[in-house]
């Protein structure tokens, strides 16, 4: 069954609370991530909450990947979105529970797109 | 159970193939379902693809909007993912439904950040 994309719904959880925090290290967590998927990054968009959490996204041009931060929970919520099958998200998925030192994490895939005669 | 987040995936088809190749209109209904639901615009990011195509992210405090357009098969994928009690979600999807034109739609919820003792 053919999809136009593929879409991985992360949830980190015991997570390492300072890079949580961390609007720097999770920029660069994500945009390593986009890049060791084969990703080609078009634009990122992050912002430092009060009085922690972070939520970011990179625009890529195959979807995107976006992470919203609970550093109070050791928690992260990360998705990765691609189109394509020149990426593979396992492998930005991977980098991201690395970057963020999760202990113990849960990945669902929906495929997205599926399209009939409507 | 208690969830930090709700994400709503939505499948958009039989949608009107300008709008999802405009850019600008993809733009302002974004934003009006953000401010619709109730959300506080931080950012976005809009990007135009060729020969076709549109993906853009509008960052809310809550989280965030997203979409990303087929305008080729009538098709939209778009999610959005808040935190809290003050937004209401389900009037942003009824914004974009109507904005897009779509005849045709699925809509799955997630239940993000879902936290035990762990």
């Amino acid at each position: 069954m053919n999809a136009l994309g593929r879409h991985l719904l992360l949830e980190l959880k015991s997570c390492d609370k300072e890079v949580l925090n961390d609007i720097d290290a999770l920029r660069e967590a994500l945009l390593a991530a986009a890049t060791e998927c084969g990703a080609t990054v078009l634009g990122e968009s992050f912002h430092q909450f009060s009085p922690q959490g972070v939520s970011g996204v990179v625009i890529i041009a195959e979807s995107h990947l976006f992470i919203h931060t609970w550093p109070e929970y050791g928690y992260a919520a990360a998705d990765i979105f691609t189109c394509g099958n020149s990426v593979q998200p396992e492998r930005a998925a991977q980098v991201l529970m690395r970057r963020l030192g999760s202990q113990n994490h849960s990945m669902v895939e929906m495929r997205r797109g599926i399209l009939g005669n409507d």
